[in-house]
């Protein structure tokens, strides 16, 4: 498995949806972004979930999350989300996810980790992680 | 079919998730509001709608909508969401939705309508609206 | 007033946590769609909504809306989502917002329209719309 | 301070909204229903954060959390979230969130784990965590 040399970024625009009554984000919904940022970093590696799913009934489930928030994004920030690949098993595979407002220091406000297994969408029976998507395509 | 002489209500409790970051529960969230009432309605009308999809492959949908938003719902609120049949065809039935502060005059937030029609969630092919459902049950 | 001679178009994907277990995006979330598209027509008017709230406590609110649902939008399409104004008063304007999926033939996926006023984000009293952010900038 | 013998409890109903288009309630959602359990647990414990926010200009807001997702909750599940305390010092305090569909043997969904800080609202600096709420009010 080749290592990626560098996170894949996804740029995102913060809307009223987004905030809450205390004038930030809604914790919750920095997993939405995470979310986001994997099906994009997915579509890039060439993944088409829409067709895994729908056709060959196989999907990608989050088993496990952590996540320390530094600071909030706020309504029409534009962020930037990273996804990379942080650890591989027969069962699981890890990415690391980040988020950061753009700018002359980047200031990270959330480090994400999110742990994803590969099911069988008939059953919810685990599958052997399709390892082959994450190899550098060259 | 038999009149429903007086709505459905359901109370629902405002949390952070629901508002936005002008301090008020945020538009599009009236309309969840308005769908949990209609799911306990139906409900309480005898449906199970988890069973109406899995095992009878049939569902409702909602084809057409209109709100007027008067005042807002806040953070803390417990808010009051109606439910009454205003309308019946074979192919669509209307409900009537409102929301209101409940107190002692009952302020109206949200005045809202719903054309709803009932699918195979196969083919998506419109079905007879199961008139009975809605007839008083006594 | 000037009258917008082309429509506002803003493309939007749809990602899991805007669909639910009918397969199709959310009713209520289509409204969010609408917003995102309003804030990017406003952005492009030159419409900063952030300093706007922060700095001049003045938002804009959404105070009526209705819709047709002619078609749904599934997991991973890329939808289009337009923004035009259709009326306008010292109180209101009104902005007609379709929603199409992209292709040879563009298919209407949602017919919206949202009548908006101009607040003192302070006291949620009515001011009068700000008409010259509509006019055409040449 | 005093030891919560039992955790809080919270029954929770899975809507529409809160599902995606795998037919399970999306992942971010949880920790929805993860802070609908802490707001009900806060209130009963007479923290009314309503009038924290506004009136007193203060505010809990997460600042870590971890979570496991064991099995999914569907569309229709009435389940418990329970709250209890886990860890306090001066800044931070921890809850522990567990989420179970209540049964002869109460499936265990989620594993959840959430820390929290207190912060003035205006300048979103840190407080000490006010610990005397979570003593057993006798």
């Amino acid at each position: 498995m080749a290592t990626e040399s560098k996170p894949f970024e996804w740029r995102i625009r913060v809307y009223y949806e987004d905030t809450d009554a205390q004038g930030v984000v809604y914790y919750a919904n920095y997993f939405r972004y995470m979310e986001r940022a994997r099906t994009e970093w997915l579509r890039a590696l060439g993944v088409d979930q829409a067709e895994l799913l729908n056709v060959q009934r196989r999907m990608f489930v989050v088993t496990a999350t952590r996540a320390e928030f530094l600071a909030p994004a706020r309504f029409s920030d534009e962020i930037v989300v990273t996804a990379s690949l942080a650890g591989l098993s027969r069962a699981t595979f890890e990415i690391e996810q980040n988020i950061f407002l753009p700018g002359h220091n980047d200031k990270l406000l959330v480090r994400g980790n999110i742990t994803a297994a590969f099911l069988n969408a008939d059953n919810l029976r685990p599958l052997r992680v399709p390892a082959d998507i994450f190899e550098e395509n060259s």
